[in-house]
């Protein structure tokens, strides 16, 4: 048989419209390429989307954890390199090395599937799978594996509500825009005077369409904490940012 | 001297978490695909960004019009080619078409970039630029060029204020952000039953983090139009969609 790749690696270019107001790459984009990194390697193994699809189920993000030294600047180059770590019944560990153009690791990347029937939106079982087709790498992610986010105390909170462009083929908020609504709850004065190194979230509950959440933020202590919470009061996405002064 | 390539083709794939909510390209990663291929071929020219740099000049988006005949979908491989399709003093007319994996057109897009003076933020003169750089190509786009659009009359009206992700490394909102607030104005319903054909879009003024704007649209008619309009009463971009019923 055919050995399967129990890594993959993109290279990518960061263009000048694809860059954050400080001429880096956008915790956004870092997350949109990890997916898609993932996307491929787990076409590559005949355990993409597709081969999920005859079995009725589908993979779901259900963490990820970004630990960054250093972001990508305006037309730099970097690769990511993306390998699965573990494997249970219920979920796929996979991890990412992100490395500038002369392959130094610059940021680490965990991330936790699961896989979900399409139809009951339910936890599925993994074994239905061929698991040959999970080469589970040597490799191993460094830092600290997530931590459980309770749920915050006095926080601020605004709305949002899901328009379109929200919204991905599975008809549910797609993972970047949940980003997107979290990172914009701090001002361009923050981002010009620190950056993120660790960046975790977990997604518990789906929202779609017309929904309108809260989006409730804590800065208390060292760590800034955010939640988005549905009108039903179970929270959707919970994140965590740790940040430093660039001064 | 090496011979300057007259048209650049970069090679893609549709993935999951790209689309839309129908499964298919979203006009958003259309015009950043376009946005990010005229980047690769002006670099290849030697006329991107780092090289307009040195005369204190960049380049602007002032119009771009895609007419498509069908989007790409979930898992699809397509690629967009890209030439000068002409040049003067002020500006220069980039074109687009974008192609299935068999090659077959299925989307022609129109571009006209200007250069500006970064400090002054006012038009600059392209001739400063080696002319020489500039291979105009001998294919055509087909289609119609953009037509001027005219303020709306008695428009719906909505606010937004851009945010810390509209905004990229020149300090203002960044093109694929303008098209989300404008493709937002419409609901999910309306996609679903709907398909754009044309989008046209001209660029007039910048906008900034922290602005708040009116966003105007006006749907008589067969075309509807949208508008994104300064606090100051100027006009910072105009569209316009052409749409189809599905049924």
């Amino acid at each position: 048989m055919f050995e399967l790749p129990d890594h993959h690696t993109a290279h990518y270019f960061l263009t000048a419209g694809e860059t954050d107001a400080q001429g880096l790459m956008p915790m956004t984009l870092i997350i949109a390429r990890c997916i898609e990194a993932a996307t491929e390697h787990a076409n590559i193994l005949g355990i993409g989307y597709d081969a999920l699809k005859e079995h009725g189920i589908g993979w779901v993000l259900a963490r990820i954890s970004v630990e960054m030294q250093r972001y990508p600047k305006i037309n730099e180059r970097y690769s990511l390199t993306t390998w699965i770590e573990g494997l249970n019944r219920l979920y796929s560990d996979r991890c990412f090395e992100l490395c500038d153009a002369e392959g130094h690791a610059i940021g680490h990347i965990r991330s936790m599937w699961i896989a979900i029937d399409m139809e009951q939106r339910t936890a599925a079982d993994l074994t239905v799978l061929d698991l040959s087709r999970f080469p589970i790498s040597d490799r191993r992610c460094p830092g600290p594996k997530p931590r459980k986010l309770p749920p915050l105390t006095d926080p601020k909170e605004t709305e949002y509500t899901f328009r379109y462009t929200d919204i991905d083929f599975n008809r549910h908020v797609n993972t970047v825009q949940y980003v997107r609504v979290i990172l914009n709850q701090w001002s361009m004065q923050f981002f010009d005077t620190h950056r993120i190194t660790h960046f975790d979230m977990a997604f518990h509950q789906e929202c779609h369409y017309a929904d309108t959440v809260a989006v409730k933020v804590n800065e208390d202590g060292p760590e800034a904490r955010c939640e988005i919470v549905k009108s039903d009061g179970t929270r959707a996405v919970a994140a965590s940012l740790k940040v430093i002064s660039n001064e």
